[in-house]
């Protein structure tokens, strides 16, 4: 049995934890994430990797799932998004620090990949995972391998064209899939019901303590789980682009299997039933395919860390 | 030196050929392709490899580029598209028929390969290959493979959503890529100026034989090489939307390279220039990674069976 | 009781009436409109009327309906749109030939003038018009008034922007309602089905005698009667954007009644019933007014005159 | 020189002042308006008038502009908007209490009037008024007279529909002008760049107090007037469909004029420009038609109350 480290890095918390083989975590530390500083970051990873180390000395490599773009040596951020980290050689820090090889890996290929090894898309060869949070990202698992591109900017799925000239992005772009099928895509319809319909968009308001211009994606998720029509409209619109950015995936892809994680997945049936009616009708070629089911993620908070264990094990 | 049998199954011409290990054409057989019947087409690829393999007995395996969904046993049609060959086991009834290993390959899979091991993206380990003829098809490397998919279903880049609720499509959807980017899309750009700008149009209808309900792809792009104001509109609308649909790829996929293949890429400049112009402005962190370069195919009229041979070769 | 001669000068051809004050058409002359020539078009036009002035020597005036925009002083073409008449005085032509008083007036506006006097909107102050036929034109009377412009340009209610860059029309612009509601937008509509899919077109294309690049709006009709799914496809797109660009309308005018006419009138309920479902969706504050109804025009083939001759009579 | 009493009911002042038959506001009377109760605005405005009446004892008739529909009567209150009116009887009330007779209209028919009479569309026959503040609404001349429409729900030219599927509107419907050209849709724009492209909105940001959640349309004009380029991308936004939208009103009325009024007005060029150059290349026959110029409104504050006295003035 092959332990392996794996480390999560994410803008407010770093986890941290020892992960065997067939995935289960052994021990794990959490800290907060000292977001102000690359260094600080960098010796709190070393930090914890080490401890754990010291714990499990059989530990033979730590894997690390963090926000950004990672390069093909699979050790250096091609282009750091949250934390100001392009053309930092993250693998070799980390090395050195705690005396073992290290993979780094984008946090969502990291998250998506426990989901294959361990979760909703065991045993398949070729799955999505997309993951629907503030943003909309995901992972591609093809061939059994995952996909990261020439430069390590694939599986960017959250900035697909749906609108043409829609909502603006933080990609630079207009009408990504991200801007309409996030969660904050979510609390976004809910403020424009409440701002230009109110009386419509009463529960919705409501729920967010009443104050219209603070519209939350959970406020419009628990009217939507009362039945409140405006909440279910904010829905139908998200889950109607989901589906097209999903089928358009698929288009390209022909995955065995869907896999939605992330904050908005909490949501349940109120998200995944439209999404796979809407789905079903947007498919291409969808009457001459196998089915491709949508399913929740089965890996819960320690995905991340789990996925980077498993990928730096078998690096 | 390894030599392996192409052949190439196309709607109206079955091409084969001997392929060596560099991709050097040494010997071609061209057929009309008995399209009415499943087991004359049978009967002809039999008969064409046969000969071939009585000419260079050494060759030792036989590919097959066809067009339809081709299952991951790399022998069964998953699902025929212009023929009606679902389910049939075309790998085995050539192998049984020429006494060699067969491997069956998508066509625009098959033509593909050709252009990453021998043609405009030689040496890149991933890459996007798009043919615009009367449809829009491609084949997608990833990490030196070919992308099939669960199903073989991967790669139907023409049928990712464009625009909303737009042209109908032969899949069944509304808005595919291939309704506003094949070849057929520019002739229908240039019917709808010709029905209902006649004047504008004049040009483009007086290069289709004056006949307004005959426009083809093939007239607007000969006015367009004149600098017709109304064939460079039908051209920028082909390009705009073909821009999104390669951006859209290149967010999933991220490759070293763009190569356009297929009867639309005669037209060169007209189509390359305002597509790239246009792929750079919709381009997600198009700033933050290397640029794609998007070029012209160079394996020509051969490609199918060479990528076809090559494919067999490998396996 | 007042008699009043009315001429409808047509693209194919010239009708010309003595009406009375309640409608009623006395006596009709039709001819074949001499396209080729304006002056040829004149003088037919002082033949019929002198003709019928001779049979009805109480006749006092003489109304003519013309395609094209009229000026204010109701006697010059401001703009031709079929024949070259842009700048003539044919109210100063006509008046010369035949003795009589003339006022020239829009054919759609004369049509209209009909209806809202002796048809489907009589009694009726402010009432909405529209003609679907090649085109989409239409009447607008407001206040007992037809509106006519300062220039003579209102009413163009075929321009209208429903589709953002959508399908090109004569106009110059892009996306007209006309382009999507006229009669010949349900022969592209049949057309693109025909041409992208054809198994599910097929009704439309047999009743289109087989030719998939012939599809006419009246054989998109005739398969919808008989419950064709494409066809009605067809007309569910036609009438969609009909009945946004009629609550457009209704927003700016607010009229008693809507009515149709033209070509595709005959369609009868196929177009209405959608029509009216769809259009009681889009209207805007469509609860907290009166209903808007929508019914066929009755003035049939002479309205044109009819209109023509009343308004002459008005002046 | 008639004198007559003008009355504008705002929702947060009432303005009456005595106007004279050149347009000049002879004494002005401004209260706070009594929102909450239906009875004691009916009073305010009362004692404002009478007062003005015991100064001015030869005016003769009171004219009254305010929010919603006003009936053919031009008394009752077929349906308020910001008060629930809806059914009464405002002329007689007021009439009962001033002793004068009363005609009441619409509140931007009443602004639009003062405009036709004594502003910038003076002399005009056919003029369209278009009043972008918190709404976009507007008041239609045609020959010289308000288009009121059959039950005074005409000139809601906010509510035409410019997005297919847009925003969400006040009204009901999605995607009408009102949501994408009204002051409010300039903020708006501006949010939706502050939430998703915040380094990009920066000085927006900063000249809205640094609240990204609090984005005002002055915050953009400010920062427009400044040469911001999100800024400018969020005016090229709102005049684009301010553009289209008066190309679809010119289709259907054709005025001599159009007249800019309201608080974005105050933009100036920053708007106007950008709209005159889309509105060009936007409007239908545009080559054919004289040019409509786009002008800003002249009458400024007092407008409301003249146009008001002018149209009881004129009853």
């Amino acid at each position: 049995m092959a332990l392996s480290i794996g480390v999560d890095v994410g803008g407010t918390k770093i986890a941290a934890g020892v992960v065997d083989d067939d995935g289960a975590v052994l021990k794990t530390i959490r800290r907060d994430s000292p977001a102000t500083s690359q260094q600080a970051i960098i010796e709190t990873i070393i930090s914890v990797a080490s401890s754990l180390k010291a714990d499990f000395p059989e530990a033979e490599t730590v894997g690390i799932g963090a926000a950004g773009f990672v390069s093909s040596d699979r050790s250096t951020i091609a282009h750091g998004t949250n934390l100001d980290w392009t053309g930092l050689d993250l693998g070799e820090a980390i090395s050195q620090g705690v005396g073992l090889p290290v993979v780094v890996e984008n946090d969502a290929n990291a998250f998506g990949w426990a989901e294959v090894r361990f979760g909703a898309a065991r045993g398949k060869a070729n799955a999505l995972i997309v993951a629907i949070g503030t943003g909309l990202g995901g992972a591609i698992v093809v061939d059994g391998r995952l996909v990261r591109g020439a430069a390590g900017f694939a599986a960017e799925i959250g900035h697909i064209n749906v609108v043409p000239d829609g909502r603006p992005c933080g990609c630079g772009q207009r009408g990504c899939l991200e801007r309409y099928s996030a969660g904050t895509a979510l609390g976004v319809n809910g403020w424009e019901l409440a701002r230009f319909r109110p009386d419509y968009a009463a529960r919705i308001i409501e729920l967010s303590g009443g104050d219209s211009n603070s519209i939350s994606g959970k406020a419009v998720t628990a009217a939507a789980r009362e039945g409140d029509p405006a909440a279910l409209e904010c829905y139908a619109q998200l889950t109607h682009w989901l589906a097209i950015g999903l089928a358009d995936l698929c288009a390209v892809l022909d995955p065995e299997v869907i896999v939605i994680a992330g904050g908005l997945a909490e949501a349940g049936d109120i998200l995944l039933e439209p999404t796979r009616e809407a789905f079903t009708r947007f498919l291409t070629a969808g009457r001459a395919r196998p089915a491709i089911p949508i399913v929740l993620a089965e890996g819960g908070q320690a995905a991340g860390l789990v996925g980077a264990a498993d990928l730096a094990r078998q690096a």
